[in-house]
């Protein structure tokens, strides 16, 4: 079910030969009878946004917030392709407008995949009418499936409270940090509700979830979480945050449990900064720290370089107040060791989960970062694109 | 020669016991007749400073910028050490001040190695009379063995211009950021300067050389950088100002050399850009990239993710006025890919120098970074501490 959970949606996913290897790359999420509903967007936050990222922000602000239907395919960003990969993006929207009766402006489009590379456009318009045949409230396994690039799992998830449900897919193994890293999400929801409102609930959400997730510090080109909603259950607006908070929380734990070459999850936790900008400021020199990475793959609890990022982030630092902890065990104190129960740190750090809390001991900022450690595997996925 | 290639200094380097391997772990440089000269250093700016960090900063403070030696330890940085950790650097440099018989405030000292260990005091009591014991002109050398971590090779230097000599030795392999990361560097001349003087001419230095050097975006707790000038030479200070950045070039760039694992060394260099902030910033995400790092380690000419970095630096970017090149080979403009010589971008990857440059095409600002590739050496050196 997943991105088709919530009444009034259908998906397919299908193969049209983006990709060489066969797989599925070609997928859709539209409403039962294609008439346009409230709609909102997030997109990346880089300067060399790709087409299908500007197409689709244009398309959102002609309809003040409102589509039918999101094309989303894998195995080519179509980024890094210019004024042809702006028509190709549109093109896209145009050749399922045509299926399903709405019209350009009312269809999103996201692609993901190598960059630099003019999309196939022969096996895109081939394929797109056999995916709009192919359309169904079934649909949303075929759909998560088909935007999977070197994601190992497909990635979705269901929420349903006070009678409102959100449901959705994601895509995101690498290029992932925070502000819209390599990753797409569409969710769906029931709900009746304005797109402006919609907009906000998705911006808040995705602050702390996405936004809070940080695979290797590359914020790609190409990334877009989209939420639809179909208006047919009345829900109060805190309620439909809830749910699309809780969705997008879980889509990005999803990525997180699945970066590349990973072999653990990371929680990397600051409290007691001056700020709130600050504590993520220093969440994230951890985070992204090859350095510390390094340590979490090898298990070793080396907090001396989790001491040195801290004081290197630009966050306000008083490393006499400050203490470093894996789990529930604090294994520094005012800058130096403290005996502690090394035993039970080992055993943390074997595990799939790991757990640093830094409180710096000035003030009441907060921020926890998605992490994950650094490895050969990931090396590997990513020092060829052949 | 090396470190005492300038007339009126001595080094030694010899083994105390700090490292378990029996390497050479103790250095000392010192004027001959153990009379202090003016100095200046550049520190870290890492908060969690270590304490031979605060020790020397105070001490050249004290004197205003004049010592009489610089000792140096590897194998244990006396970092995240507190107060006992500042009680030991001091009681080195008293140590080494009653060899030479001048002022323990006259005496600079400097640590590498692990985070948050106590230095083995008693190894470097018996340590320090003998390495006073072997000092000489020409101990230069083993005082760069007796610093070295997990440098592979010794990094010397010496200056001849216009009648004075700059000579220094430098280590540094990982941990290693702009802003004086993971490294000690120590420079003697001959010159007769102020010690105010000497400070601007070093600070000058440093920006474009060891602050354009980065193998891991990491900056460490006890980076150094000192000069020590015995006045024996008239020198304008604008000669020996580019002596001493001469000097500072070759050290960072044997460095880059012998960065943690790399197989490549990688020009980055930004240029076009609306100012030399935003250059600086460009070429850092570029150069701190993972996944850019994977490529460059594949030989993979894939600039999809360089032209991704670019854009999501921060720094002003217009996608349709960028370019970027291979060596000389323009490989993509405008955003896109433009046709090329593929065989002559192959060979230059190949190669153990890569040259990237990227055109922002906007402005005037230009930087320039040194860095590396990112290799399975990288994590298998930093998994453990052990």
């Amino acid at each position: 079910m997943s991105v088709t959970a919530a009444p009034g949606f259908s998906a397919a996913g299908v193969a049209c030969g983006i990709k060489a290897s066969g797989d599925p790359d070609l997928a859709l999420v539209a409403t039962h009878d294609g008439a346009p509903v409230a709609a909102a967007a997030v997109f990346t936050t880089n300067r060399a946004a790709a087409a299908p990222v500007e197409v689709s922000r244009l398309h959102l602000e002609r309809t003040a917030g409102r589509a039918a239907a999101v094309v989303l395919s894998s195995g080519n960003a179509n980024a890094g392709t210019g004024e042809p990969g702006r028509r190709d993006a549109l093109r896209m929207c145009a050749l399922v407008a045509e299926q399903l009766g709405c019209a350009t402006e009312e269809v999103l489009v996201c692609s993901t995949g190598l960059i630099g590379f003019p999309l196939p456009m022969d096996a895109i318009e081939q394929g797109i009418p056999a995916l709009a045949a192919a359309l169904g409230p079934g649909g949303g396994g075929d759909a998560a499936e088909a935007i999977r690039t070197t994601d190992t799992v497909r990635k979705e998830v269901v929420v349903e409270r006070d009678g409102c449900t959100v449901g959705g897919m994601a895509k995101g193994a690498a290029m992932l940090a925070p502000h819209m890293a390599t990753m797409l999400a569409v969710l769906t929801t029931d709900a009746a509700v304005e797109p402006a409102v919609l907009r906000d609930l998705l911006a808040t959400s995705v602050l702390d979830t996405f936004n809070a997730l940080t695979v290797d510090g590359a914020t790609s080109t190409n990334d877009t979480v989209i939420v639809l909603a179909s208006g047919r259950s009345a829900v109060e607006p805190d309620v439909l945050g809830a749910a699309i908070h809780e969705a997008c929380a879980s889509l990005a734990a999803q990525m997180a449990g699945d970066a590349e070459g990973a072999t653990k999850v990371v929680r990397v936790r600051v409290k007691g900064a001056a700020s709130r900008e600050d504590a993520e400021r220093a969440a994230r020199k951890v985070a992204e720290s090859q350095l510390v990475k390094c340590s979490w793959y090898g298990e070793d609890p080396y907090w001396g370089r989790i001491l040195s990022e801290l004081g290197s982030s630009g966050a306000r630092f008083e490393i006499d107040a400050a203490t470093i902890a894996y789990g529930d065990v604090v294994v520094s104190a005012g800058g130096v060791a403290v005996a502690h129960d090394e035993d039970a740190v080992a055993a943390h750090l074997a595990g799939p989960h790991i757990e640093v809390t830094a409180d710096l001991g000035i003030g009441v900022g907060e921020w926890t970062l998605l992490t994950n450690d650094l490895t050969h595997a990931y090396i590997d996925e990513n020092r060829g694109t052949s």
